[in-house]
This record gives structure tokens, sequence and C-alpha cells, in this order.
């Protein structure tokens, strides 16, 4: 038993740890006033643009980039680990079923769980670097197999199998679609998964730290990861910016609907962003692929950019507000033909890989984080009032 | 999207956290150095003693001891809950299978995240407190129906569905025995649960609050709190303190087998404590429960005890080493003819309670507790080698 508060003099710092170091990471860090974000040593942009999403979780996986062999390797053993065992297989309508009503993360959240149960994992203490690698990739593998069969379920369709001659982003559009992917839509959204693969110490990443903290094993720590990620501080919604563009509607109604939300000081979905100064790079990166897709719906988000940021220039001035990372994840996922609902799901396929990389590096710490809490009820001992005993 | 590290400078602080107020509770404490912890203003001991578990769970959820009337309708708003929902009685054998060779906790993370999922919980933010206290009064009290059920059905029994006439103690010996529980054993796990229900702001009790504060959904920040609580480095294990008994075997055995341990610098299983310098409180009236029982193997257990300080005085002076909840509480669930397996599930039913309170108190507080990282890999950008693209 070590559960309790430590020792130490109490140390104040701000609310809700703002800018408290819990970690050391060579995993990546948020440059939030330069509009730059990196994994490793390298720009996340950069890698989205040119290398597979494979090749990225091997960077976080691994340390480094792989090289043609390793990186064809690296891709088949992932391939080989997207089948789903039959316990959890055959639960999957079960959890679909009960889920129905409760978003497609609370699924995932359960079906993560059951699969960790029933790969009989280990606490992460008590195994060693290389197999707690190979349970990281395991279950981030079975993420989008997890994801889409629920998503099928949900919709009365069969569960398609995965396919191990396709990569990581085609191979989820497969299991999605039941068709061969358009080769453009795999590749934007295998940028897509790239480019959110992880971003910095954020709050599921954290938690997943922390469960990682005590040694609980690997899909512990996941859970954490999935449930800090539905709260509606934390995740990402790129459906919400979509639905943003919907309630607009039509290009003459643009001006009047963004007036009406700044001066009501409303906040207005897709826009907006807790770090950065400038524009999101991740917003940049999407809103090009979304334009080499062309067509009205793009042409629409970007009129409405281009609108908010001249309104709020004109109502308030010196407050800028720039597209997040929402704004065109919606549009690259609308052009690709994902379902809505599938939007977050498809954010959380990208980023278990960054929790786990957070998880595999908190795992070789073996320190629990604990902070403290100060007590300020009533002072203690008072007499317990009669009453029923135990 | 707020995920990503905050704009203040870098503080540094002890790693761990250690000493890092991270809020303000009106829940308890633990007074490591006097050998004393509380639920807001009254001895956790104290009230193990005079006051039914219920009574104490609304003491941490509603801020104050209820009187008799409100005590019997809090017992049956309770007991009222205790039933599953079919979707979680159908999927219990889909989740029992699966979880066969991962542990009771596993189990219970899995189903609890179903029965979140089947409830539609909301997330906390778009609660109202009194949404939220129902809630998770129903979560905190489905916990004892599922785990006596998985166990049950793990053992190739019929799960026993949950009695409304009896107390939270009672019903989870008859849920788990399918008899009528002997009033002296319900007594004691009563006195049990009360004892393990929050101690300080611990490691899962954190996780906890940590998923909680993005404002993600009451079950979210509880299936994190009990992947937190199977890490080896937080939650106890009752059943390794017996397990220590079990290998010394026989009184003649006991000095040999504690002076080796000593000697060779292992830790012995359910002595030493983070926090407490003196007696473990919770152990000292565990003790005295287990001693009213009476019979070899309490005899056995206290000689035990009273051998690892006598020969800890004389090996290293200087050096006290007292029992932790763990001993005494495998000692008395062994008395109360509870399966060793569900000696940690026990705590667990216990410990929800303290989690749902401290999830409900991080509610109010509306700021998503978000910490830094200082990176420290190779400083980025560096060109990205060619390689497979997207």
């Amino acid at each position: 038993m070590t559960d309790s508060r430590s020792q130490q003099p109490p140390i104040d710092v701000p609310k809700g740890l703002a800018g408290v170091v819990v970690t050391e990471t060579a995993l990546g860090d948020v440059r939030g006033g330069e509009g730059f974000y990196h994994y490793r040593q390298y720009s996340a942009v950069e890698l989205a643009r040119s290398r597979s999403f494979e090749d990225v979780w091997h960077l976080l996986f691994e340390g480094g980039l792989p090289d043609a062999e390793r990186s064809a390797a690296f891709a088949s053993r992932v391939a080989a680990l997207r089948h789903l065992p039959p316990e959890v297989k055959d639960a999957l309508p079960v959890i679909a079923r009960a889920s129905r009503g409760a978003g497609p993360l609370t699924g995932l959240r359960t079906a993560l769980s059951l699969y960790g149960a029933a790969a009989g994992l280990r606490p992460l203490y008590d195994t060693d670097p290389a197999h707690r690698a190979q349970d990281a990739l395991a279950a981030c593998a079975a993420v989008p197999t997890i994801l889409t069969a629920l998503h099928r379920i949900g919709q009365g369709q069969e569960p398609v199998e995965p396919r191990d001659d396709l990569g990581h982003a085609a191979n989820y559009l497969y299991m999605l679609t039941g068709r061969e992917p358009d080769p453009e839509h795999a590749r934007a959204i295998g940028q897509y998964l790239v480019s959110t693969a992880d971003h910095g110490f954020n709050a599921s990443t954290f938690a997943a730290r922390v469960i990682a903290s005590t040694g609980a094993d690997l899909v512990a720590c996941l859970v954490g990861g999935v449930g800090a990620f539905s709260g509606p501080l934390h995740g990402g919604a790129p459906s919400r910016a979509l639905d943003t563009l919907d309630a607009i509607g039509t290009p003459e109604r643009i001006d009047p609907w963004i007036r009406e939300r700044v001066l009501a000081g409303e906040r207005i979905m897709g826009f907006g962003h807790a770090v950065y100064r400038t524009e999101d790079p991740r917003s940049r990166m999407l809103r090009t692929i979304a334009q080499k897709f062309g067509g009205p719906l793009i042409d629409f988000a970007v009129r409405v950019e281009e609108r908010v940021e001249a309104i709020l220039a004109e109502l308030k001035p010196g407050r800028e507000l720039h597209t997040n990372v929402e704004f065109y994840a919606g549009v690259v996922m609308e052009q690709c033909g994902l379902p809505r609902e599938m939007f977050t799901p498809t954010f959380a396929v990208a980023r278990v890989v960054g929790w786990s990389a957070n998880i595999l590096e908190q795992a070789e710490d073996r320190k629990i984080i604990r902070p403290a809490a100060r007590y300020v009820g009533p002072p203690p001992p008072q007499p317990v009032p009669a009453g029923r005993p135990a």
C-alpha cells in the first residue's frame, strides 16, 4: 500500500497544474507562439507530408524513422496485429448494443478494456521494454478494427475483416466501408492521422501517464486516456465544426451569422486554441489537402474562415482567432466520405499511438505520480454523532 | 480543442509531483505522522466503529452524516440501485470469459465501462450536481453486483440477485455466497468498507480527478480510477499479506523466515506504508476485529507482527516497520469467508465511493488539470529523411 499523501511540505502551484513540469519527454513538444509542433526532432507537419502513419508510429515507439526495409517490416508487423481475438469479436455486438446511445468513444473504452483483459496483459513494471512495446503495438493496431466493427454493427452491417496488404489508413477506410478506398482519400486520412498522433502533453496523455506510473497494465492506461479524451474540455470534435458550417447554411448567411455570434461573445466551433497564438499548423496543412480535393464545401469553409477573421478584426480589434485542427479536419473527413460520428473516433485511431508512446516512456520511470490536496473542511476530529452502526 | 501545453513558464517541482497541491478538498485527509485519517471532520476509524457504510457514503456525497430518517431513506435509495440493467447483465458472461486470466479488477473495469455506456451518462459539465450525484450513487451501488456476478460466473455459478432488505456489506456477502450472511461477518466487512472508502489524495483518486477535470462522464473517471488502482505501486493486495502467512506456515518457522528476509533487505508484504510513521490506524482497527473472531489464523498473524517488530529492532535498530492495512484486512476477510481473489475487489467496493465523491467535488471546479512536460530530445526541426509517404 502506498496510496496516500507524501510527507513533503505542501508546494503551491497554479491551478490545474498549468506550467508545472511533471516529466521530461523525448517524444515531442508544441511551441504555441511559433505555431509549430514536433515529434522527436521532426516537424509533425513535415512528417505528415512525407511519411506514412506506420513510419511515424515507428518514430514514436522506436525513437527514429525506419529505413525502407524496416519500414516494410514494421508495416507488416502492424498489419498482422489488426485481427481481433475471438473473445473480443464475439463481445462486440453486445458492446455495440449497450453503447448505442453513448457514442463511439464509450464503445471503444469498453471494447479496448475487454481487449486488454483477453490479452492477459501484465502490469507494466513486470514486463520488459520489448514486451511492453509489442503489447502497445497490438493494442494500437486493434483500435481501428474495434471502432469500425462497432460502427458497422450499429448500422446493422457485418464487420469487415482487416486486410493485411493495405496501409493503416487505407485499411481503416476499407474496414469502415467494405470497399477498396480511393488512394487519394487514404493518403489524406493518413496525413490527418500523422498530424494528430500526438500533440504535446495534453490531458488524455497526462491521464494515461498517471495510470502508467502506478505500474498498471497498458490497456488500463489507454482506457483512462480514452476517458479523458471524451471530456468536452479536452477532445476535439471535428464534427462540431462541420455542424457550424451546416448551421450557417448558405454564403449570404455567413456574415449575419458570424456577427451575431461575435457580438453575443459566443464561441464559434472550429476556431480558437488554448496554445496556438498563430494559425494552428495542423489546420493549415489540412486546408491545403481539402483544397486539392476542391468542391463547394471547401470553398464555403474557406469563405467562413476569411469572414470570421475579418469580422473579428472589425468588431473586436486586436483579438485574433484562427481555425483550429477541428475545422479543416472535419472538411477533409467529409470529403473522404467518413460518416460524422466517425470523426472523433478517427482522431482516436491516431492518438492511441501517441498515448502508447507516452505510456512506454512513463514505464521507464518507475515512479508514481501522486500530488497532494489541501484539506479545507471543518477541522477534525469532531465526535461522531450516534447512528446506525455498520 | 484545448489539448496542448499551457503558456506559463515552466515550474519545476519534485518528481512524481510529491507534495504539489493540485486541489483543495473538503473530503478528508491523512496525517501520516499522527497515524490519523479522517473523512470530512470525523475520524475514519471512529466512523467505522459507529456508523454504517451507507451513512459514511452519505457523509462523503452529501457533506454530513444523516439523521435516522435520512439514513433509512439513503439506504433504501442505494438498495434500489443495485440491480443491473439487462444489457449489462447479458454481457457479464462474455466479460467473465474474456477476463478469465486477467483478474477481477480487469473484469470490473470492462463491466463498469459498459454499465456507463448503457446508462447513457452525459459529460459531467453538462449535468447539474443532483443529476451527477444520482449517477454516482447508481454506479457505486452497481459495483458489488458486478463484482460478485463476475466472480460467480467464473466459478460456474449463477449470479445472485441483490436483496433490497440488506445493508450494503451484508448484501455484498449475500450476493457472493448466495447465503444469508452471519451478522458478525457483515458487520466486520462493513467496518472494513468504511475504513477503506477513502484515504487522502491517492493515485487512483488523482487519476479519476484528472479525467473528471476534462468534463468526461462519471464512469470514464471511475474506469480510470480502477485502472490506476490495479497498478502494483498503488493498490493494496490484502491477499498478498495472507500469502506471506502461508509462506511462513508454522510458528517455529516465523523467526528464521523473517530473519532471512530482513537480512536480505527484502520487503515483507503487509508491512510498511509510504505515509504512516506510526501504526496504520486501519491496521489497528482491523486487528481488534480479527481478535474478536479469534482462532489460529489471528493468533499466528499477531505472532508474526510481534516477531517482525522485534527482529527489526534487533537487526536494524531505529528502523520501525508496522503492519499496513493489507495485513489484518486479509485476516478479517479470510475469517469472514471471502475467497482470496475477492480481497482486492472488496477494497474496490469501498473505494469506488471515495473516487465518486472526489469526482463530484472535481466537477464543481470546471478547470482542466493539465501540467507540462519538458522536451529533452534532439532539437527540432531536423529535415525529414525521404521514405514511404502517407
